[in-house]
């Protein structure tokens, strides 16, 4: 029997989304859950990542978790396995989720009796970076093997994103054009006030600052 | 000074772009350019990859490179310094290319003396697997850090693709879950066509299959 459901979701009636957005954060806020949205490029470690977070947090949140994806069901059956609320969204071909494609699994989720819900975006960096998925805050990971040139590709990504995990860093030895302090001056550049911080979802190493900062983050959310 | 041009182009006014696209392979067909779509997730090593593809081949053949990326123009950069044409096509935000994006390039580039053009498509798996670009045959690039489930989770782009280059395997000891087997499998499952090589960009492993492969191709089309 299967820990988790899947959803369809349907595209967006709204044409305003960013107003559909700042609606959907509204009745979070009311509710007291905070939504992150959590966007990489395919395979950067979202996953992997979360299962970690999800090991530290569990103990003194509720978390739910909602993967999104074109097709499968491997990432849910992953978070199930944790032990956590999952549900695996299917966007029928969209590259992105919106607010109200986010609100309809929210729905069917059920999100009253959870502190933190995280949307596990579709494994892009464009698309999901145009539309505001109605979330608390925005984290983006970009993986040492893509390269420390991507803040120049992918400029709106790292523009949207209040918290950027570079991850894989214990594979730093192996990809070593991976420029550390260009990479973080190039996200500053775009994004003054983003966090950065160096992580491996592989190994745990610097978890802590961004557990901290997450902590931090919610709390401050729920005052 | 420059040794390339940037382009801006504009989102298609055809409705039907699968008729556009054919009406673009027939014209490339009559010159006798032979339009390779290079599509990869962000940082997979596609212009890497590129690279070395030209340094075996540009000694035969007459090659050019559209580079489109959202923003910046680090590839074409890269690309012109391998001594071969090279033009940057900026997509305006677009997750994709069009046959007609294609063909604005393609004009402001001059193909009638090139053999090949490779077009290195948005680093995205999602939308470039949706348009046809009218390009001759799909090449898809899957690096070893991404993953052994991508076929899962992104099949149209595998569908799509008459062969996949899994990259960066001198990696393959690093990231030692990647199952090699695998991967093979679910690609054949979606396009039991596709023709799949494992390579490095990085040490030169594999190419001999991948130039002979693309060779065989372009002479096939050529005839």
């Amino acid at each position: 029997m299967k820990e988790y459901k899947i959803i369809e979701v349907k595209r967006s009636v709204f044409a305003d989304n960013d107003a559909d957005a700042a609606r959907l954060r509204e009745e979070l806020k009311e509710e007291g859950t905070f939504l992150l949205n959590l966007m990489s490029s395919p395979g950067a470690g979202k996953t992997t990542l979360l299962k970690r977070t999800i090991a530290l947090l569990k103990d003194e949140l509720n978390i739910g978790v909602m993967e999104a994806d074109i097709d499968s069901e491997v990432d849910a059956q992953a978070i199930a396995a944790e032990g956590v609320r999952a549900i695996q969204i299917h966007t029928g071909g969209m590259c992105h989720l919106d607010a109200d494609m986010t609100r309809q699994g929210l729905k069917e989720f059920g999100t009253q009796d959870l502190d933190l819900v995280v949307l596990e975006n579709v494994g892009n960096l464009v698309c999901p970076a145009e539309f505001d998925t109605g979330s608390t805050k925005n984290a983006m990971i970009l993986s040492v093997p893509e390269g420390d040139d991507k803040p120049l590709k992918y400029p709106l990504m790292f523009t949207v994103c209040d918290v950027v995990l570079i991850n894989k860093c214990d594979t730093l030895g192996v990809f070593d054009d991976f420029d550390k302090d260009a990479v973080k001056e190039r996200i500053r550049k775009l994004n003054p006030n983003a966090e950065v911080f160096y992580v491996s979802a592989k190994t745990g190493e610097g978890f802590d600052g961004w557990i901290e900062w997450l902590r931090g983050q919610i709390q401050a959310y729920r005052q």
